[in-house]
């Protein structure tokens, strides 16, 4: 993924990389290496009560930071893998319709340290928090710890 | 879903309602109130690296812990409702071929509050842990905590 992509790019790669992205019909709406907004629909991700499946918006979030990530360590300190050592969800609402995770940059100073230690030792970890909005309103938080690595 | 429901009744159930467990090729292999093993194999669910994409990892556990606890309460205190209201996940190493995860009873004296609560107030929050494995090694760890309501 390249640091200067487009929405269609990071969505064509996150499609042909990542085949659940496809299935579960993610659309990039906002992706750079301060902001990615990734939207799905409430069909494929639907659940048993005809509300959006916890799986999904999980993975909704967990797309959204790593896309992220992965646009600010492009031509930065990349090629590098980059992989999620943990991550916490909280389900605040029902989400009943189509469905959005908006990923926010890291921490400056949790972000300096983790390029200070990609560059030293060739493994950096970054903290990353996503919001998944449903209709304007807040339905879950997700936080997760990432992992680059220097091939 | 129905407590003494055949594996292939459990995997047409999860097919039917959750179609993200169909798009990631999930297969029951073992489904009781005491113990879930749902598997999925690396294709569907393929990352950038080749490797399991985390969202499915999550996914998985998210949906073996629900099942397990979907047929312990069916014919006990259903007809309800069963969500997730929060979930972490630790991902241990990277996952290179078929998964499997293995959902756990919960702890019988939090299920025995859970109960109680249910028959109360009608409404018991359990606490749920999965491992995932990837050729008989863990994989991933899933702690998750599921609301149960009254319709």
């Amino acid at each position: 993924m390249e640091r200067d992509a487009s929405n269609a790019d990071v969505e064509r790669y996150l499609h042909d990389h990542i085949p659940m992205s496809r299935a579960m019909g993610t659309k990039v709406i906002e992706a750079s290496g301060d902001r990615v907004v990734l939207e799905a629909p409430l069909e494929p991700n639907i659940n048993h009560r005809e509300t959006v499946f916890g799986g999904s918006i999980s993975t909704l979030a967990i797309l959204a930071a790593w896309t992220l990530l992965n646009l600010r360590l492009s031509g930065d300190v990349a090629p590098m893998r980059l992989v999620i050592q943990e991550n916490s969800m909280r389900y605040l609402k029902p989400v009943v319709g189509p469905f959005s995770a908006v990923a926010h940059p890291p921490d400056p100073a949790d972000w300096s340290r983790c390029r200070r230690m990609l560059d030293r030792k060739g493994r950096g970890r970054v903290s990353m928090r996503c919001d998944v909005l449903c209709g304007g309103e807040k339905v879950a938080e997700f936080e997760g710890v990432y992992v680059g690595l220097r091939h």
